[in-house]
């Protein structure tokens, strides 16, 4: 039954508790949680009863937090309680930062005191770093132990535990030696010692990394989870794949906001205010609008010359837009490059040479049809339609030069790459394109 | 020992073969691919040849296609086939996608005849789908068979398959019945049979789904394997987590590509030639260029009146920048939005009203600079600065309004909305502000 003909039921109040109950045992945790966010409030809170304690817990780690919010004020201390233990730490994490302080309280005081101490620590971690995202919950094994007594381990604490694939090796003081896969436990004898078997240069992340960079890593090394180490090399956390998946979209997101001039934002685009919405915008609309105005100087210096030849004035979108529009393809290409670690600041001679050439061949291409559409429109003026094809093409040309240095220079002076994308050189661009327009309309018409 | 030690110790021939194995046998295999990429052609056959067998598979298939074809070209067919033995499914078709025909012809000669199969039957994938990033090497259990079955089945084919985190439970005729985990079998009695802890409900694709619809289902559901089945339902092979994130990232680049009016390339910058590189921006710096004079023509239309009153051409660059910008940023978060799923088409009216509301906020605050500025800098002229203002105000507006409707409209009429990101939005919203300003200056200038 799929989760549409579900939600039929439930709105239509069509089967009692117990049936409904059985129904979900036979769905998806994802796809439970999915259902809380198109029921009303009572609903929510009476679905959440129905379900079985275990699947309380992670279903509970998927649902929104407006919902987690109503479910939790809902709840008594016990079950608060319950639900909390049921949770993996990185889910515990997620879901007390989005909660208002009352809320938090509460559910803090029906938390273990490990616990607590251990949510109140990641609270700390910087939102993008390697913390942020950990969860605590791994099988540790020791070096001296024996295959078979790790399968006890495994089998004694691994219901609770979020991945056992890749076991890790620790000392007592938790200083971390290695790790050990499922798979090499499985294909291994049960009297051999971890330290055998065990591959003592795992990569591992500190808490404080970016967690971007450790995204890269999973990605290059294919990796389904990784050990957060603190400062003195011991162990305090893990991070696994599905979380790595989350962060991969949301910072291809802030790369996509950023290239599009707004301020990135982590919140999904329908629950975010209009005011927030405007903060995240006005911002890079006045830089830009301002910077346009220099453009708008450039303009009332040549004023006398386009009203002595009006015709002039036609061509201005056509060559502004194509230059900015050139710009930002090279400048897109540039930035994704980089973030993507394709491109490195030092190869700029490799790539201002490749566009050039680029320039050189897309500019012959966009010539001939300009050439052709002035001429024959405008009059047969032989020297305009040069003048204007001619202002194209070095458009053409300083637009990728500059779609090249750019965000090249911006990674060098360690800003980011991103905020030279289209709307930044489009305006640079822009009023470049209009004082070479007016210098080569100047020297070829004689004005 | 880190990468850029090894690399200098090999550059400088510092050590003999066999040490040189030893000092590799400690370095990670991604690493050690790497290295391939920064060393001459002879080094890299004399590198490959003093990796041990097993390794030597496993490096392959991080090594780029072209040092790929180099060492193909060096073995012999003995040595050619073991390394094709080692290989995994997904790796081997990749490789043999990048390879001329000849060395496609030599390769699919010294592999076995199911292999050669089942290359040539990936191969006709097509490209985005589930099939053509799949792989053929999992680990299959019967229903009936008990846990401790299981586990030797796993020990005794387990160590050449890709995971075995998931087994797959089939049919003798290879229907999917269920999946277990090895979490579920660790945890399980030695005589439990499959078929009481196996989950009967796993998601599953089709061997033509779209890799990204996939690629989303792994994030939603947080999975680390998918199996993939053909029309009557059999298990035909395996798509694995580090796949997906390749999938995911060459996914976003491509949106983000198109977003910069760039036909989607699936290599790396550096590694495209000239003319790729061109033909993949001119077709729509074309298309742009010839929509720019549109724009064009509205100012042949206003002629008169910009050489009656010079000063409008100024506000023009500001004018349709903002404009654009603004149009941009609203395209950019409705397309990527609709890009992760946040989005759908049915919610046009609340985007409409969300953009209407940040247009009025967003254009308040650029519309007092923007008045100040013109009434400041251009005479104090009160009409004037009226005139710019009010075109700038209503410019934003229209432009969120197009930057929210014109990507939905594409989704709905099946184009990739990622074409209505910022160059066309611009393009289109140039127009339309000139249009506007000529209007809001003829009425209030009264020329």
């Amino acid at each position: 039954m799929d989760k549409e003909e579900i939600l039929y039921i439930i709105k239509n109040n069509l089967i009692g508790n117990n049936k409904l109950k059985l129904l979900l045992a036979d769905v998806n945790t994802v796809d439970i949680a999915e259902i809380f966010e198109e029921v009303d409030r009572e609903t929510v809170i009476r679905l959440f009863r129905i379900l079985p304690k275990p699947l309380a817990s992670d279903v509970f780690a998927y649902i929104e937090s407006d919902n987690q919010q109503i479910i939790i004020e809902a709840l008594t201390d016990t079950e608060i309680g319950e639900i909390m233990r049921g949770l993996f730490m990185d889910d515990a994490v997620d879901f007390i930062e989005e909660m208002p302080a009352n809320v938090v309280n509460r559910v803090l005081q029906n938390v273990t005191g490990e616990k607590r101490k251990l949510i109140n620590q990641i609270l700390q971690y910087p939102d993008d770093s390697a913390g942020s995202i950990m969860t605590t919950e791994y099988v540790f094994l020791y070096e001296d132990d024996t295959v078979k007594e790790a399968f006890d381990t495994i089998r004694n604490t691994g219901v609770n535990k979020e991945t056992i694939y890749t076991c890790y090796v620790i000392r007592k003081n938790r200083l971390l030696l290695g790790v050990v896969s499922a798979k090499d436990l499985m294909l291994a004898l049960p009297h051999q010692r971890i330290k055998e078997i065990m591959y003592a240069n795992p990569i591992f992340a500190g808490t404080t990394d970016d967690r971007e960079i450790i995204a890269d890593q999973f990605q290059k090394y294919g990796l389904i989870a990784m050990p957060v180490v603190d400062k003195e090399q011991r162990l305090v956390g893990i991070i696994t794949v599905d979380d790595i998946v989350d962060v991969i979209v949301e910072e291809n997101t802030e790369d996509i906001e950023k290239m599009g001039a707004l301020a990135p934002s982590s919140e999904p685009y329908l629950k975010t205010g209009v005011f927030k919405l405007s903060k995240n915008r006005i911002v890079w609309l006045l830089i830009l609008m301002i910077s346009a105005t220099f453009t708008g100087i450039i303009i009332t210096n040549f004023e006398a010359k386009m009203v002595a030849l009006p015709i002039l004035m036609v061509f201005i979108p056509l060559l502004m837009d194509t230059g900015g529009n050139a710009g930002a393809q090279t400048s897109t290409l540039i930035i994704r490059g980089m973030a993507v670690g394709e491109i490195s600041p030092k190869d700029i001679f490799r790539i201002l040479w490749k566009e050039i050439r680029v320039a050189l061949l897309c500019g012959f291409g966009l010539g001939i049809v300009n050439f052709i559409w002035v001429f024959a429109v405008y009059g047969q003026n032989l020297m305009l339609s040069i003048a204007v094809t001619v202002t194209l093409y070095s458009t053409l040309i300083i637009a990728k030069m500059l779609g090249s240095v750019l965000p090249i220079f911006a990674r060098r002076v360690k800003i980011d790459p991103a905020i030279m994308a289209a709307p930044m050189i489009t305006t640079i661009v822009d009023a470049l394109s209009l004082i070479i327009y007016f210098m080569i309309a100047s020297a070829i018409l004689g004005l």
